[in-house]
């Protein structure tokens, strides 16, 4: 079975609203199995809409309509919706009895715009909102379902999770979908490509689907497949994993588990901070504050996260983090040394458990032949020793933030995990 | 002129992300004066592809294409591109030593899959990518232009910045629409449209359109006229934005001009310091670094910014910037005392001329009846004297930090401006 989705509203089109709607109706209907084809946005224009009825008509089992519903002039979808069914509008006198409800809960009359509001295609089965007052309307066309449902989220949302999906499962039969991310960090795009050629090459035969997913220093890699049995399925990608993890096992940070709450690398590393109860600090020169304001995003670090130093300049780095003038004068800022006593200095005077130090050349400016755009060091402290790490990203000053953000809380990962 | 916006990959289809590229492109191509009709999203599927080209080619002027173009086997549209303009894929040497350089910069050889980014339609023109390997692609077929573009966003964003709008509005006759917009910091979407309502209602019969655009802590207003002369408009807007300042001019921070680059308050309060070259450090409890991250994501920036302090922990707060603990145990760390010491304190440290601290409740756990959930202290401390001012955000972690940090960054902002 698969479904398009369109929406329909000038405010999409005119980038005034990001359309939230279209990845949660797509999240909703790949979990139950629906494959989503197409997702269409148009504006409240007659034409537009008919066309895009007819378009979806000739290719979809379910058509997902959002939007143009409310009472004011700029919305037609239900006018449309009876010219391109060869009906018309019809008082609904179950919603009439809702949209008085609704208004004299608030203490307001209803006005005869808003009585419009019960006006529904004859022969559409209405799903009544307890929300709002827009009623949702199932039609049905050719072997395709029409459902249109108001653009307000959160009526839309319960509309789809309380009666519309159940309805569409209790009377279709619907394949599973199975989908499972596998998050990997240090490594490129094409260079990762390239390390699991041969596995991905065998993907297509089992019928299951790979997708790189990019970010800075980041590639997530989504493994989908449909059958009709989930644990089938699931096994038959928890191989595919485990074939995976011989290649590039030193790169996998987690999983995404399609439907769960998706983890990011801060969340991880703050996680397991937390679950062996080690505290945290950091000093922060290239990355200026940034992995701090990462962790401190997360509702409960403080009970593992005491703190930073963005020692910005390199006075900062003498007299309020210690590192010697030595340091400073013969190998400069960015180098292995000064990492190394940014991130024991820091981890004596905040007493935690680990400190990360990072110190590169951000950019667009700073860079040199021996220490070019992009050069950066990092070290991992525990209160043993300290390891020091030198990398080389690219000349974008955000990216390179970013890039070494990642690569130092994937090296202390590493270290947590032993 | 009408364009349409075409996204592929599968990951939208699924709902692993949202389509945030179409709406910066719709903003982009409305703000010259191109209006969207659709924003069609559909998969790494030939057949799909060539549909939507198909659909696109009868009816708009431009067609804007993103995805699809990375080294991986998913990627296919460049190969339907070739097919649906019946003409075949040829390496650009161009791109080719784009490519080449962009590893080489990097220290890394160019795979044999890398080199295939140099493959493009003959007969296209080749928009050059500086900032990935992926060009755009230029195409035109019976009075459409086919625009294809990398989806990694800030990728997209540069080449349509610097290359491709450009070329649109050299080579197009558009009408001329200016807009203009005013930062406002401090007060609610609903409180501004209070205080505005009798400015706002005459503006319709003006022909000028007004939009809310909230954020959390800032609301931006802006204002956009059509027709034809431009410096008539901007003195029409201007009229406008007169009696505006007479209204709210406490709340207002800047302004934008479109096709100028947009400031931000951090941005705004960083060219303030430097042009006073006066030096700044911060104290951040609450914000945990995110103001430090917002300074230093800005090229340029050590010249003023020295350093940051995140004492997270009440130990951090008295051992590494000496808050006294008779402050800490009679007042608690987020009261007007400790932010005080914290900002005098971290001034001298640091030898700033300038110091924001901050502390407050963050959510969603710790907040009491005296100090619940928002309850924010900010100082901003100078060699001579420190200020304090209390603020109460609501109940939600991430907006209470970016709130904080903009009500610091303005209140820094006035106190430069005496």
């Amino acid at each position: 079975m698969n479904a398009e989705i369109l929406t329909i509203g000038d405010e999409i089109l005119i980038g005034q609203i990001t359309n939230t709607n279209s990845v949660w109706i797509a999240q909703q209907l790949n979990l139950i199995g629906i494959s989503v084809n197409y997702i269409t946005s148009i504006g409240d224009n007659e034409q537009q809409i008919l066309e895009a009825l007819l378009a979806a008509n000739k290719r979809a089992d379910f058509v997902f309509i959002t939007g143009g519903l409310g009472p004011t002039k700029d919305d037609i979808t239900k006018k449309v919706l009876a010219n391109y069914f060869k009906t018309s509008l019809q008082i609904n006198n179950d919603v009439l009895n809702d949209v008085t409800r609704f208004f004299a809960i608030r203490n307001k009359e209803v006005s005869e715009i808003n009585k419009n509001q019960a006006l529904v295609p004859i022969g559409c089965t209405v799903i009544r909102n307890y929300q709002g007052t827009a009623p949702a309307m199932w039609l049905e066309k050719d072997k395709s379902v029409f459902i249109s449902m108001p653009g307000v989220p959160f009526e839309m949302k319960a509309l789809m999770t309380e009666q519309i999906l159940p309805k569409i499962k209790a009377n279709y039969k619907l394949p599973v979908i199975y989908h499972k991310t596998i998050l990997t960090q240090g490594i490129g795009e094409s260079a990762l490509a390239e390390k699991i050629e041969g596995w991905e090459s065998n993907l297509a035969q089992k019928n299951i689907k790979l997708a790189y997913l990019p970010q800075p220093g980041i590639v997530r890699l989504r493994l989908s497949i449909i059958g009709e049995n989930e644990n089938q399925l699931k096994q038959l990608i928890q191989n595919e994993i485990d074939e995976l993890q011989k290649l590039i096992s030193d790169y996998i940070y987690g999983f995404e588990n399609y439907g769960e709450e998706q983890p990011t690398l801060h969340e991880i590393v703050a996680a397991l901070l937390i679950k062996a109860n080690k505290t945290i600090s950091l000093a922060e020169s290239c990355t200026g504050g940034y992995i701090a304001s990462l962790f401190t995003s997360i509702p409960g670090i403080s009970k593992v996260f005491l703190g930073s130093f963005v020692p910005y300049s390199n006075e900062a780095k003498s007299q309020l983090v210690g590192v010697s003038n030595e340091t400073l004068q013969k190998h400069g800022a960015v180098s292995q040394q000064c990492v190394n006593e940014l991130a024991v200095n820091t981890l004596n005077k905040f007493n935690s458990d680990y400190c990360i130090a990072v110190s590169g050349v951000a950019g667009p400016d700073g860079g040199t032949s021996d220490k070019p755009l992009g050069f950066v060091w990092i070290a991992i402290a525990n209160k043993n020793n300290c390891k020091e790490y030198q990398f080389q990203f690219g000349d974008n000053r955000s990216r390179n933030i970013i890039m070494t953000s990642n690569a130092a809380l994937n090296l202390l990962r590493k270290e947590l995990l032993g």
